[in-house]
């Protein structure tokens, strides 16, 4: 299986990159043989939805984005939360994923997770978070995990440096890969 | 496979018993070999969620009611949206099953319909009713179907009487079955 | 001024009822000449909502509720969240109120606290709570409190015994009120 | 008193600027002495908030919106619903201004519509969209109004065509401006 992992942060230094580039790593280890991307969306600088820009062609980005979570088995993100809600560059990726035609997300497993230097680890907006992959049709992982006081827990390129956290995380990823791997299985 | 289809209304002349009834032998129509049970909350007479109760033993119907869904392969509910939000009786139902261990809930699918005789087909609610399901752990369903005007579409002890509203519904039973045959696979 | 003060809990050793009992006793005391009183749901065993039952009348202790609602300036509900969203009593109470009319929600002020033994202090469900609520056409206070380990600073009948909580607490009780008293004055 | 209204939509022929021209326009007439403010968010071309972006300085058109909507009575915000939940350009305008000290959000009212050529008027979003604003300490009127079938009602720069929407609107902005008035009134 191969899966997506996306930052909803854009920020060079951002937690929610570490813990992203970590779930990418993990994957493949707890399950061998699975790959895993990381997307960064800074890079891709995508503008905010605006019809306008639509009508001039939905931009490359988010056509080559649309078909790498259609050739995946599912999707990873990891995303502050930004004033109780959705993060905007979140919400922004999905509003103009949503205009691709076909809709990529329809039956399309998702995983999230949330990292925060807060005490609640942003756990409040992910159930705002997932609201819009749900009305786009994807089947959103239950149990989504909120890491907080992340800055004492994610470091560098991709470290994990915490057995609690990571006694969450694990099975989650488990879960989630499991819940994959029979989706994809014909009935 | 085996269903449980609950009516989130008490009262006997329910749009959404209707539904619901319509729903058990819709399923087993689609899918011949597929069963389904009817659950009417009303003679359950279950009280209003209080700890004092619980204390002295949870009601011996909503043990009896977590069992069957232990046993099921999914749980389909229709359901009113109250005051734009979930109807009291399931928030109800689902605080007392809560409370049953093993909780029944984790990793079942679960698909939600709402039955309004107002034009916006309960939509609103349906997205505040999924919430607590998914907390507890099920799979709800992403694409769930309000059928508004239902008081002109539903009729008699099981009718559905609108080829609109079936051709949203059977597809939804049909995919809602897929999930959870797939789910039911071992890996 | 004078306030009604709900718990959202029906057992009697519930933590929100002591916040709530605690709440009265604050809003006289930061407003010398504001009154409250506590609601107690327990003793009024309101049935869960069934249309059938309220055909054949609205419980009467509803329409009491109701009146004393209309005649108050403002609510405040001190309430748990269950299964990260509105508790079933809450819910019921609301879905009940409803059916009264004038509706008494429409125009009214109303503060939301959760106490929770849990370290989210019910958070993550205040912001389903207010949902109906706002429905209903009450002005829900932006600013809701959610005690942590509520267990450690909520004792005896009323006592708050936590300067941080209070910190918290009685700011949002002065917005509450300084908010009551802007929307009573005429234009 | 001196609004604003901000249209949610970025595209120049979108459903929402015309409601809210005509919002800016009738918050006049229905009490002579008001003034309010369109404000179109497309020319502020504001980027997708990135917190590198911001370690170089708040964009100079976020901080010139959070004085005017300081210096404000109140904001009407006319927004697309974008796929069940808050459209992504009014999320990341909320992103932005959440990061101006003082936060100009606090206290102030605000009333939510949505234009959608759809039947359902954008209803479902608009539960989402109001969250955010409410974190930030806004206080948004209960009720919001979606008008469905709006490409058949708006029209031209700031008409409205259509007597049973202006019926929801035109008292739902006299409320809104009596709230805003008493908000403003000192105790």
């Amino acid at each position: 299986m191969h899966f997506l992992v996306i930052a909803g942060s854009l920020r060079a230094g951002s937690l929610n990159k570490i813990l992203a580039r970590w779930a990418v790593q993990r994957l493949g280890e707890l399950r061998p043989g699975t790959s895993a991307t990381f997307i960064d969306l800074q890079p891709l600088q995508i503008p905010v939805y605006d019809g306008d820009i639509e009508a001039q062609g939905i931009p490359q980005s988010i056509n080559a984005l649309a078909q790498q979570l259609s050739a995946a088995d599912g999707l990873v993100l990891c995303t502050p939360e930004y004033n109780g809600s959705i993060a905007a560059p979140v919400k922004n990726l999905l509003d103009w994923l949503s205009r691709v035609k076909p809709q990529p997300f329809i039956g399309k497993p998702v995983q999230i997770f949330a990292a925060s230097p807060g005490a609640l680890g942003g756990v409040r907006g992910l159930w705002h978070t997932r609201v819009p992959f749900e009305v786009l049709g994807a089947h959103v992982m239950p149990g989504m995990v909120g890491v907080g006081q992340a800055n004492t827990k994610l470091s560098g390129e991709n470290t994990l440096n915490d057995p609690a956290a990571q006694k969450q995380l694990d099975p989650a990823l488990e879960n989630f890969m499991n819940f994959a791997q029979k989706l994809k299985q014909p009935v």
